[in-house]
């Protein structure tokens, strides 16, 4: 966490005065353009490598899945693992799309993984499942630093072959524990940043609503220690995913954070290393409705809005071609002077009389 | 324009039907499932091709630059069609993200093409610009067919080599001409569809507003003849991409329709024939201020909203990797049933006592 820096200003300016330059009417290209200004700001570098990209996508069961907050079965996190491993699910069409490598890792499903995903995914279990967070923590504090340091290992492990990371998850009833932490860290109602999760109508959102208040006065995380919210209410592939973004932040790489889950993730992130916030890109907007707040506290915008609430890294996946588009903004793009394209008019238009 | 029909109603429901039973919560990638849907609908096929992409970048220059009305000198038509053909180009940065050929075409560029760009273009010169609409007719009746007719030949042409087309334009005030088009078709006054364009000031902007509205006074379109409104106050890009339009929704290619001027081409391939519409696809939201009258005439939602306003066909090749995203819904995503993934419980949650 001690390499978790500021962004870099100086590669920031360097990109901005030449992004003014280019072939086209002054910031014509809007958010992507601040993008590309972020990208020199995240690597220190104004031509910001983003060919090599890692999709990681942890799952982790939770204890409170119990409670019927889910309209799944919590066996699913481990057929979904294996429909990733088989590249069958939303993620791997999306990883497909931006030549994204999709790395699977095993943070802590309750269930024993059939052979051909254990083969093939991450083994980083902490635990089979959370604790029940209505009832009690979701797990000590010695195993959220275990997690958070498996994650800040992959991202090591993945430094030396990935420009841009992205993160993913899996894991039956994960958005309840994403409501607890956003609920914590934003000081929300719980009312409020709780949502239909995978499709629960709204007499089962409102079960949901009261299960997420149980494990806030049951639990009562401390908002002032991540570290505290994460082993109370959070869940093991939640804490990979903080782990893999302080990783990337420590090694000044961007990394597109994908939906609510991803986001509470984020949060936890920002709380233990507040410039990590830096190096995340939000990918997209949520349709689970305590995304806004979660994304407000990490003072970001997310770039795409397409109703989108599977998770699994779909967003973060998507959202790599536009990265890849802002990166090549400073890469591609000729200048005035380079296309001897004439400039605007200092004065108002040339009217003729 | 007879070949023009509606959409495939029988291929959107196949596709529904698979969509609906993806290992996802319902319809949980939202928009990108919508465009799936339309993807179908569109080509008739369940497994919509869209692997082989075209960027068709028309250019022309506009009589009314005389009036003031850009930021830019008329010269720069010119000047950056050389530089889409050299690849400096914000359009060329953004289809080499998604893999898209770019076919520069001179539909009516006022000035000479250096010798480079003229042998790298199509070349389907109408005039060297058009007329000041600010005093008359854009073109001749006969001009707009010439120059429709050539961008439904340049449809047909790259037909074989395509399944997905993009639109884009170049045409030092042609968002003038656009707001005439808009003003005409959305029946909408002329200062709610008149933007900033290349960035001039409100000053300049108001001045730019008089004249959309002289232009309309003096030619009098007809808004029920798109033929019409294409020769008095349009321009030959413009044309040309309405040709492309109706070209491709001939042959059940899905079109992506850049920002505003090629969304008021796109009105005048809807006035010349309805069922146009169900080919298009709106890449982005503009900045111009008309762009959301005019894509609610179509019925258009767009797909990104990134603050852009360049044209030149560069929201049209971003969205591209978000059309291949839906299409791969369609062609790479199991099935609950073929990934043998449990479904979502029938009842409420299944809690524990």
């Amino acid at each position: 966490m001690r390499a978790i820096r500021p962004r870099n200003e100086e590669a920031r300016g360097r990109a901005r005065a030449r992004l003014e330059q280019l072939t086209m009417p002054y910031w014509a290209l809007g958010r992507l353009m601040d993008l590309a200004e972020d990208l020199a700001g995240i690597t220190g570098n104004i031509q910001p490598p983003v060919a090599r990209r890692s999709l990681v996508v942890m799952a982790g069961d939770h204890g409170v899945a119990a409670e019927g907050v889910s309209k799944y079965p919590p066996e699913v996190t481990v057929q979904m693992v294996l429909n990733f491993v088989r590249g069958g699910a939303g993620c791997n069409a999306m990883a497909r799309v931006v030549g994204a490598r999709v790395v699977v890792v095993d943070m802590g499903v309750a269930g024993a993984l059939p052979a051909e995903a254990a083969a093939a995914v991450l083994n980083r279990r902490v635990a089979a499942g959370t604790g029940n967070i209505a009832r009690g923590p979701a797990m000590t504090r010695a195993q959220a630093v275990q997690a958070l340091e498996a994650g800040i290992a992959i991202a090591a492990d993945l430094d030396s072959t990935t420009d841009l990371f992205g993160t993913g998850e899996m894991g039956i009833a994960n958005t309840t524990a994403s409501s607890a932490i956003v609920a914590t860290l934003c000081a929300a109602p719980p009312a409020e940043v709780t949502g239909a999760g995978t499709g629960i109508d709204e007499a089962q959102r409102r079960h949901k609503i009261a299960v997420v208040e149980r494990a806030l006065a049951v639990n009562r995380p401390d908002p002032n220690d991540g570290l505290d919210v994460l082993a109370r209410v959070g869940g093991f592939e939640i804490a990979g995913l903080a782990g893999l973004i302080l990783g990337a932040a420590a090694r000044r790489k961007p990394v597109l954070v994908d939906g609510f889950i991803s986001t509470a993730a984020a949060l936890i992130a920002q709380a233990l290393a507040p410039d990590s916030v830096h190096s995340m890109i939000a990918a997209h907007r949520s349709e689970e409705p305590g995304h806004g707040a979660a994304l407000a506290k990490l003072g970001k915008r997310p770039l795409l809005d397409l109703g989108m609430r599977l998770g699994e890294g779909t967003g973060a996946a998507l959202a790599m071609s536009l990265v890849e588009a802002a990166a090549r903004l400073l890469t591609d793009v000729a200048t005035f002077e380079e296309a001897a394209v004439s400039q605007a008019n200092r004065a108002a238009g040339h009217a003729v009389p």
